[in-house]
């Protein structure tokens, strides 16, 4: 039906809700989150381009603002299955991918297809603006589970969340990365907190 | 850690949404959804007794209440994915039933091992117990996709997932799907409506 | 107008709140409420079996499963008002049962009125079953009243519920409540707590 | 502990949800109701001021303002519960203004209890103001019922609700209710409605 | 369109939240906010009178119960904002009364004008009915803020909000106002509280 | 505080929902606003550019996804408000734009003042990319109106801010309105609606 039906379903995003099930003083939704990622990006390739970095800011806008358009039709499936195995892994990304296409050749007219493909590809690969939409994704898990920590929420998995999410922002070489780590975290870690976790402890040996 | 992680996980399925992503005039949660197909199924199995089947209330029981406790480790995994292909339908039950077997390892004792098998195992199987679940899983279906069309839910998901639900238990050979066929679904109907669809018509289709 | 009318008003329960007025960091349905006593007493049962008693299996999912249908017409009438004076009490019961009975009078079609007049019985008694159903209500009342201490919630009404719930249990002499209070409670109370009260302590005097 | 508690206690009454159990578009706490009856209440004294009456304008703020405070201990009842016999009706109010007073014999210091007495008493007498009362206690019924009936809600609740608030109200003898209904009703009535209902036809029963 | 059109904008204070953006436990109209604040007012009035004040109860009730009708038209504009600057200050104030007067214009009948005029009017001046109402509305922010600060809720802004409502409270010269800090504020000091903040001593900084 | 402070400030707009007051069958953030803005505008600005437009697309990357930034300053204030006089409307956007300044005088240390100045600028200027920001935001509006409509909500309020923001819209020369005019306005105005506006003749009398 054309381009309108992708403009009506980014509504869908606004109604999945992130990490169902687990107890959460604060319900995040795929919309917001994806907004704060684009934010987040923003801000880091600011940087990373203050630090001599060329950055493809077309490419950069394309994939961060449309990095979780795929759980339309998948939903929020939980990081530990995706996780079970990497068959299941593989083809649950095989999957979200058809379905994606899919989408494309059947809404998006001729025209535009090659433009929609660009839009809605994964955008994790290896080029900077790759690397910096996978920071920024973390990024935003960082800030969701230290938000439930500091307030005293006791699930495992806000942890869990928080120290995999640091470790895999610290393994990317870029100077944005060094910038988060050496500047804007440990404004977080010195926040007040309610939590009975030392966040300050298990940010260090998440870094370590 | 035992029992208790199992009653206390119970809780997770009261905040998982079915159904994520549609606009819906009335949100469900798997856990009241779980307690509707409890409800159906006792009246179903009452039906269906009184039609002179034996029904073993245990088994019966046992796989109505936990139909959807996998949800908890896959979430409300939308029906489209399930269904993309075959491969992955069978690899995301493998998952789903891996992940159960899993936590059973896990957090129960020894001792009940073998019934928290027997209770977390999918139950839908030819037994007559297992067709009564079907037909109360799908009932729910039913339920909440006539209360969307007729408070004029506009989403084509709903007319589809009330169709595709009433095939399904159309087909199920038990003396209380010929009741609930003939009896039940006609009061459903006859109910005011604000739907600009023909719910009379889409029925008549779906049983035709 | 037949079942229909039955399963349709299932649906209400979803909507009505527990424990109605009190700050809570989490809202249960009574339809989600249904659903976990109606796992607990599944598993009660189990072990109750275990431990060579003998279980009807039948009774235990009817008593279960409805046990708190008539809110449907009275809503959550808040504990203290039933305990008022006896009278009121006894009146409250009366109408509540008279409420059922009129509605299964209207809407059940003749053959089947017996069934649910079986189904929607208060199932408290002396039997194993109704004993199991106590305790298994009861027990929600604790992993309610427990999450919400756990969580920091300063209420007094909660440490009443919990420990009124505990004491409840406690006098009745099933295996499963030896177990339940040996196994399962000694797990819920080791684990982390915002509270501010000494959790451990107020369980041991609800015990003594 | 004084008129802490009571101020406190204020906070409840945000929490509890009129009409439980039904579907409805928007849900209204007594709070929020028993503000906008504070609100008609006044204009309803105006307008009878006006027409010459005489009002004890403290009396009406008293009665006016915590004319539901009683809901606090008893939640919001459901009105067939209510009226289900003439006793349970009778000791519900009993137990209602049993437990208003023991709140203020407990909580209130005893230079206040008279005051506190005159406050939460139950205002509907036969003075203007209790009549008032009567009367915006009732437009806040029609006010709600016709919100749901004009955006679609086809539960019967909410006809049966707003006919049975607007016969109250033609049977109370004021200046106001003549205003009421031949210069407010037509504008709602003449409002655009999505109803399948025939609103002015109900609404013409109801005042024939 | 008449007072019907009054009435019926009443309920959108139903729908606009106090202090927006801030994460809270507790979400907070501004018609409850109102209907509290004429709970706290008719109090304050009682205990003022009792201390040989004379209270014009109808003004009280006029300018408390509509005393942030005017939200309807502009919203809960941040605090911060309307101190930006006092031209701002002035000028939002003043748009808020000429859309109050605007509306009353438009849709209030010619012979209720007037009545509206002063139902709707600014109510803070030095009256003791204005200064009741000052202090009701700040009590309120006192009772929110203390509410978060409890449960644990870590942001400065119920912190500020706290002490300045505190700070304008006191510097009010009324026997209420005495008994406030006497015997209300103390009760509420003195309940258990989760927070790291010591609120006995920033209660202490804002009254000295 | 730094750059921290900035990123945690982004969750205050997940909190701030858009239209404040008026019943909506959807609540929309401000995040999740925002987002669907910057998905418009890389859709329109891919169409321009096929087209033959140059596009800036990191000047449109910075003023589209923090296009709203200052709503954390001063909420959602309505537009009639923002509309009233032509001097508050200046003096709003001068204090919005003077809190934003504050913020990065205050948080942002001094080597990334410039980039957030500009990143936070009003974005709506004269550019290309100026204009395309205005016109996904006023397509939002269009989107937000068009789904209320079709689901039958009868406040005239949507009615006025779908037809103004096609006004704005149709009046901006640019390809891609052009084409939204033409290819997916119409897909949308076909879709099945519960209105009893005449959706189609209002969009007809908007844009002739």
């Amino acid at each position: 039906m054309g381009i309108h039906t992708y403009f009506r379903s980014l509504n869908e995003l606004e109604r999945i809700t992130r990490c169902p099930g687990k107890f959460k003083f604060e319900e995040h939704s795929v919309a917001a989150h994806s907004w704060k990622v684009v934010q987040y990006a923003k801000t880091l390739a600011n940087i990373e381009e203050m630090n001599g970095s060329v950055i493809n800011w077309k490419k950069l806008y394309e994939i961060t603002s449309s990095h979780d358009y795929g759980e339309i039709f998948i939903g929020d499936i939980k990081t530990p299955v995706k996780h079970a195995s990497p068959e299941l892994r593989l083809l649950i990304q095989q999957v979200e991918e058809g379905m994606v296409n899919n989408f494309i050749e059947e809404h998006i007219p001729e025209e535009y297809k090659a433009i929609f493909c660009n839009q809605l590809r994964e955008g994790k690969d290896d080029s900077v603006e790759g690397l910096i939409l996978e920071v920024a994704d973390k990024m935003d898990q960082v800030y969701e589970a230290f938000a439930e920590l500091q307030r005293g929420n006791t699930e495992q998995e806000f942890v869990k969340m928080y120290c995999n999410a640091l470790r895999k922002i610290k393994n990317i070489d870029l100077n944005c990365v060094k910038y988060f780590l050496e500047h804007i975290l440990p404004d977080m870690v010195s926040e007040e907190s309610m939590s009975s976790i030392d966040i300050r402890k298990i940010t260090e040996e998440a870094l370590a």
